[in-house]
């Protein structure tokens, strides 16, 4: 079984309910991943048997670190409408919220179609760069190869502070899995906080919430396959202890299969 | 009494419960303005006694046409830490969920600051420009002065379709009101739709979500007063139903008040 698959399983415990665990493959700082705590929680509503359609949005508030061991889900399908779903979850450890979150499913159908933004053109192709290492401590981002063009963490201590906390970079599950929706979820938070790209060096940080817009559905996804995909991140303010950081996740054949946000908590 | 004041005020009825009702003055297609149904939810966090700071992020999920008429919110802080609070909150016209919405309220403190993103420059100065009348049959249009530099919608039915969704405006509350955290949220919802300004012509559309992240306070919103601030939004793809739509709102000093982001149904 995947890392990934492994860290999203669930059990069901009756109704709206389901039972699940962190997992020490995706071992953050303090507690786990919040992308696989993202994933997981999306899970809850993709395994529920009143689920129609596929997500459209999915956000994620991170109330409290989750402590590593067991935790309970409930999703419920608040509103079901012809052809969309909303969804509210409920992350618990004991009795406390450690995560919220809510989720917009749909059934699409084919209607006139077209991009507006657009992927970075010219990158070299991932086999050509370095993976990157500098972060490979935590234990979640060995389950991420990234090769960098543009916006790494500082590889030193010394780097003087940037005017753009901008990433492009290749990124795919390791070892290599098919792109799905959860998976998808899951490498939304995987950017690096831009504060740490920006200032090159690292400070106290936590998302506090994260919304990710889903554009591919199944042939996107399944065109895709394992291979790497397009990352590119970038922050609009930092302010008094908060920063917004937009990101977001391109095919190899550039069609636009997320777009993601997040407010993140920073100190000093 | 402002007739946002009166759209979004609230009675309590109960522990975390409040009654409001739909109002006439921002009467859309069908049901309300989505930005004081917005307002409104976040009102009820706003109002509640347990709350601690100011709003940080919110996201408001549309799960059906509100009716015209009453409604119920219940709003629960589900965790307080020491200088942040998470709360869900959810819409109801009898039994039906019509909104869902999640907020993250945080104690701000003074810390490193930075922009990143800019705002537009050289903007002509509002009373410049014309103020938007295409859209005046619905109420809720308004209720806003909108004076745009790019991105209007069609004054006639024979425009081609633009390869640019982009809009940059001048906009303010109709009667003027200091700007708050209730108005920015409900501002946040009156960029017209990103299809109508691309394609140049209406088609049937709805928000199905809509996340707001509040960069302001308190300081910056009385230095804002009732003034017009500079909104810019434009779209990163439209896809079969669905497209995403991003903005920003600017003081008109350019400092940035807030970044939101939602998901919009369309259909053909």
């Amino acid at each position: 079984m995947h890392p990934l698959d492994a860290a999203i399983a669930l059990t069901p415990d009756g109704d709206d309910r389901f039972r699940g665990a962190t997992s020490p493959a995706y071992a953050n700082m303090v507690g786990p991943f919040g992308g696989t705590t993202g994933a997981v929680m999306l899970n809850a509503a993709l395994l529920h048997p009143a689920r129609i359609g596929d997500p459209i949005a999915l956000t994620v508030n991170f109330a409290a670190a989750l402590a590593d061991g067991a935790f309970e889900i409930e999703s419920r399908a608040v509103r079901t409408n012809r052809s969309t779903q909303h969804w509210t979850m409920q992350l618990t450890q004991g009795d406390a919220v450690a995560a919220t979150a809510t989720a917009v499913f749909a059934i699409r159908r084919a209607t006139w179609s077209a991009p507006e933004a657009t992927a970075p053109a010219d990158l070299p192709p991932p086999q050509s760069l370095p993976r990157d290492t500098v972060a490979h401590r935590l234990a979640w981002t060995n389950r991420y190869d990234m090769r960098f063009v543009k916006g790494g963490l500082p590889a030193a201590p010394d780097e003087p502070e940037r005017e753009d906390s901008t990433s492009v970079l290749w990124v795919r599950d390791d070892p290599p899995r098919p792109l799905d929706f959860a998976s998808l979820a899951a490498i939304s938070d995987s950017f690096f906080p831009r504060i740490y790209v920006r200032r090159r060096r690292t400070t106290p940080i936590g998302t506090v919430t994260l919304t990710t817009y889903f554009h591919a559905d199944d042939a996107v996804l399944a065109a895709q396959g394992d291979r790497p995909v397009i990352g590119v991140a970038r922050a609009q303010t930092f302010r008094n202890g908060y920063f917004d950081q937009s990101a977001e996740l391109w095919s190899d054949a550039r069609q636009l299969l997320v777009s993601t946000h997040q407010m993140v908590y920073f100190r000093e």
